[in-house]
This record gives C-alpha cells, sequence and structure tokens, in this order.
C-alpha cells in the first residue's frame, strides 16, 4: 500500500523547516551525525534521500488542519516532535545494539556510541527549540506553553516506556497488560502528542485537542501492533530490517507476549528456548516462528490493530471536525495498518 | 574552604522542590536511577545525604535577588538548571566509563548504560517540566518562554562542547583556543544561562539579564580551571576521584593542553608517553606529574582561573544590582576558585 497523499503535501515544507535547523555548522561532528540520522546525507556528508514516513509531523499538520487551522504556522511543532521521534531512535539503537536501520548502519556504528549519546541529546535540545518557533510564527505565548509542557510531558512518557520496554528483554514473563502500558508509553504518547497540539496550535478548543490527543494515542497502539507484525513477518527489502528481526533481538513485541500468555506449552516451549540464548540459531527461529502460526498469532496481532484503530476513529466521530480532513485522517489511519514498511 | 552560607539558604527549598518532582514512582526503575543519581538513596532505595554542591541553582537564585526579585518564584528554574547539570554528568558518565561520582558508583555501573540513557533523558524532560512551573509561580508567559529557549539554546551549546571534550581524545594536539571554546559550551553555557535566567525573572531589563549572563559564563571558566586542577592535583579524600583521574583518564584539560601547546619538549614527550596507553602506568603519570611541575602548570591555571573570576566580577560592576547580594555573588565567585572538592 502506498502513504496517503497527505504525508507528502506537508513533507516538504517540514523538510526545509528541519535542514535549516538542524545546519548549525559546529561541531561538525555533531551537524554531520544528526543530518546523517535524518537521512539528508550519507556517512560521507554527501547529500542522500533516506528520510522516515514523516507520519508524526503529518498527523499533526492534519489535526491542525481538521479543526480549522493552518497548517503553516504549525510546522515548528511538527518538526518539533519528528525530532523528538528522531532522538528516540538514535538512543533506542544505541540500547538495543542495532547495526542497521533503513538499510544503512547506524549512528553509534559509524560514530561511536559516546558520540552517539549526544547526536541523540542534541536532538532532544534541538526539539524543543523547534517547537518555541511556534510564537515567532504568531502563535499566542500561552499556546506555545501548553505545547512545550505537552511535547515534555509525552517525552518523559517515551522514555518511561523505553525504561520497561528494556526491563522487559530481562522478565521471563510479561503480561499482555504490562506490555500495553509499555506501548502506550513508548509508541502511543507521542501520537498522542501530535495531534494534540496540532488541534491546540489549529485553535481547537481543549476538550477537542485532548480527544484529538486520545484519538492519536490508540493510532500509535494500533501502529505499533502493526510494527510488531512488521518484525516479525515483514519482507526485509520493505522494512529494512532483517527477517524475523525482533525474535532474533529477543523482543518481547506483541505476537511473542500473546504466545507467552496464550498457555499453548509449545509456543511457550519455543519462545523459551529461542530467547535462551544471546543469539538465536535459525532453527530456533524457525521454531518460534512455527509456534506462532499454530496459535494464529498474525490474525490476533491484526485484529489488535484494527480494534485500537476503530477506537481512534470512533473518538473522531464526535468531534467538530472539517469533513474533508477528517477523511484524511482516516486515510492516514488505515495506512498505519496496512503499510508493510 | 567553606562553601558559603549563600549555598546552605537557598538548598533547603530547591531540595524540596526538586524531591517532590522526581518522586513519579513509576516505572519504579527510573525512579530510583533518578534518585539515586541526585545523592537521595542508596542503590537499594535507602535514604541517602550525597547531594551536588547546588552551584548552579545557588547562583541562579542570588541572581534574581541581586536584581531585586523575589527568589522562591525563581525555584523552578533553580531546579531545572540543576536537572541540566545532572541530565549532562549520567551521560557523561557513560561516555567517559568513569565507575565512580561522589565516592560512590555511577548509575551505568549500577543499572547498565541501557538504562542509564534513559536515566539521563528522563533528567532532561523533568528539567524542562521543571521550568515551565514557572509559570504557575506567577511568572509571565512571556518571562517563561524567553526561559525555556534560553535552557534549550545552552543545553544545546553544552551538548556541543561534549562532542568536542570527546573528539579531543583522539587528538594528538588541542590548541588552547579550542579548549577554552570547548570548556565555555560544556561547562560555561549552564552557568550563563542560571544567572541570566535568575535575573529574567527577578524582573532584570534584557541587557542586565545578558550581562550577568556573560558573567556567568566566564565564572563557568573559572570554575572549570578549578576543576580541570582538581582533577590533577586534588586530594581523593575530598574529591571522589583518584588522584590524578584526569590523567588517568587521558583527559586534554587545562594543564594538559598548557602542557602540549607550551613548547617544552620534556613535558610533550611525558604527555604524549602516558596518553599513548589505553591504561596509564603509575610512572607514566607520576612523570606526567613532574614535567606539570616543572612548567609551573599549577600556577599557569590558578592564574587562568583568576583572570576569569576578575573578567565576571568586572562585569558586575557596571550592573544596578542590591549591593548584599552582589557581595554574596562575589563571594560565592571565591568559593568557586578556593574549593578543594
Amino acid at each position: 500500500m502506498q502513504a496517503p497523499a497527505t504525508l507528502a503535501r506537508y513533507r516538504r515544507d517540514v523538510d526545509a523547516f528541519l535542514r535549516s535547523f538542524l545546519d548549525r555548522g559546529d561541531p561538525a561532528l555533531l551537524t554531520r551525525m544528526t543530518r546523517y540520522h535524518m537521512g539528508w546525507e550519507d556517512e560521507g556528508g554527501r547529500p542522500a534521500e533516506n528520510a522516515g514516513k514523516g507520519l508524526r509531523p503529518s498527523l499533526l499538520l492534519l489535526a491542525c488542519e481538521a479543526v480549522g487551522g493552518d497548517w503553516r504556522r504549525a510546522v515548528p511543532a511538527a518538526g518539533a516532535v519528528e525530532l523528538v521521534h528522531n532522538f528516540s531512535l538514535v538512543h533506542d539503537d544505541i540500547q538495543d545494539r542495532d547495526r542497521e536501520r533503513r538499510h544503512r548502519p547506524t549512528v553509534w556504528t559509524l560514530w561511536g556510541e559516546a558520540q552517539a549519546i549526544n547526536g541523540g541529546d542534541a536532538l532532544l535540545a534541538l526539539a524543543r527549540l523547534a517547537l518555541l518557533r511556534l510564537h515567532d510564527e504568531g502563535v499566542s505565548s500561552d499556546v506555545t506553553l501548553q505545547a512545550a509542557r505537552l511535547l515534555d510531558e509525552r517525552t518523559l512518557e517515551m522514555v518511561e516506556g523505553q525504561v520497561m520496554d528494556l526491563e522487559f528483554e530481562a522478565m521471563a514473563h510479561v503480561e499482555m497488560e504490562e506490555y500495553l502500558t509499555m506501548i502506550e508509553r513508548k509508541t502511543g504518547a507521542l501520537f498522542d502528542c501530535a495531534l494534540h497540539i496540532g488541534a491546540l496550535v489549529g485553535g481547537a478548543d481543549r476538550g477537542t485537542a485532548q480527544t484529538l490527543g486520545g484519538a492519536g494515542r490508540l493510532l500509535g497502539l494500533a501502529f505499533q501492533a502493526r510494527d510488531d507484525m512488521l518484525g516479525v513477518w515483514g519482507a526485509e527489502t520493505r522494512t529494512g530490517k532483517e527477517p524475523a528481526a525482533d525474535i532474533r533481538r529477543r523482543k518481547k513485541s506483541l505476537p511473542i507476549v500473546y504466545a507467552l500468555s496464550g498457555g499453548d506449552p509449545i509456543a511457550v516451549e519455543a519462545v523459551n528456548r529461542c530467547f535462551a540464548h544471546e543469539v538465536a540459531t535459525d532453527t530456533d527461529v524457525s521454531a518460534v516462528l512455527r509456534a506462532l502460526d499454530a496459535i494464529g498469532a498474525h490474525g490476533y496481532c491484526a485484529d489488535q490493530a484494527a480494534k485500537h484503530k476503530a477506537a481512534a476513529l470512533a473518538l473522531l466521530d464526535g468531534l467538530p471536525l472539517d469533513e474533508g480532513k477528517a477523511a484524511e485522517l482516516r486515510e492516514t489511519a488505515e495506512f498505519l495498518l496496512e503499510r508493510d514498511y
């Protein structure tokens, strides 16, 4: 499935904002790390085209338009959530020892862990500075402050989710409820933040903005369910990750938590055997994949994603939104579930 | 030399603010890491007393009072700069592979690098949230926004300094000017931030606040010169670091940059020999210490610290400050230079 046209519509402006914003030049190494990670340069500093999907900024700008706002004024906030997302990717890659992202070496693989920590830290500081540019676009001090507080609260929540995710790796068993709490923080919080801020900047009343944030949070859960599916069953050529990457990385992702909590002894045994080794063997990985098939894990995950998406869209129903933009929000939500990358 | 009474006067309120602010409880591991790092708990979660000197928050509150403001309204900002400082310590300890800080194991030593990265990230997000509490204390939206922008800009500058500091480790030669640029960013920026924000919240005009920030930046340089001296000649019982710790860590700190740029072939040879090995031998470290003695490195560093302090105090002279508070600022500046820990 192709990305909806919505994502392309905003991309140029968000991209232009971010490129000028990150081009500080000194120290050269920091500029290189951040521009490389954003996908604008290759490791030698030559121009490249390897950017992410830009989902969060697009959702922010769509929410702004859906409540009748001018999306151009919200571009700094869209840039800010994209930077927070990228800060977390740079640090996650270090924490998970992931050597590749989007078919390229990760920042820490190229420049070492110590400097990659700095690269992520800088992106987080830049995210805040980007957000504060809202004020320069004519957004009131009060709304800018509210947006800043939201960005910080959701960033903290995201870090809390990452703490839990890493803790799960060392736990023999993770309850489905714990998994959902973790994912709501790690992924849901920033989707929530995007729609909430977009609506605020667009002039929505507090209740509408909060409800849109809540819908964003559910879309985040749907997005992550799909992401977890791609981490097990995704095609390497599309995802840029090796087949069954999340099983090899011993991630307690949705299919695995389903297997461990479902009570099927063969599935539990297969997962435990595979996860017992630092480096999983192909045989062990295959056994897990067979067990997941046998218990219908793929269908379960797809149902979960669909359920979260439906709950998100139901929240939109009661809101006073522009019809065309609400339809685009729905279309983007569909894409979150159908995407194969 | 004892810390001036000023530092004690504010401590209780800043401490109370930070303790309530960091007590989020969930995930428990994150709360434990941050409370441990702040020195309020031991590694088992039992109450402890091992806090830092609180220099930056005290300078912020002194600046607020010096321009005639009510320091109590500025406490959230004082907490914020202390949190930014501590965020940087948690990440620096990972980057420098430092296993001890203030006579205790560092966060990454206890909970691993991956979770320690999260601990630092959380402190940075919390710093921002702390700052935004200014608004709850009756500080206007505009001043709160200005303070938020300053905190972010100075945080980014600090990260830039840390990038340079790590780069220096791999460089055979570092010019004195490069060293000063690095230290101005890594240390000066947050001292600048503290005095600038304190003055802003205290109601100072833009020019006065900026000048106080500039004085803070110079005090940061003085502080760091003294810190670099303690890293080479400090007493372990006072600093909590092993003797000549910065030489063993092969840090291009002020005495070393002075030795390398001074043109004395024996000193250059001693440093190069010592820094050529991953782990320095006691013999090599002793040779560096002898060489530093021979070229008068201790006196040079003390002169540098005194010069930066004098320049800082000269900036204060022209400002419309409360006389008693200005005297306390001077007293605190003296402490930065005389301290042995």
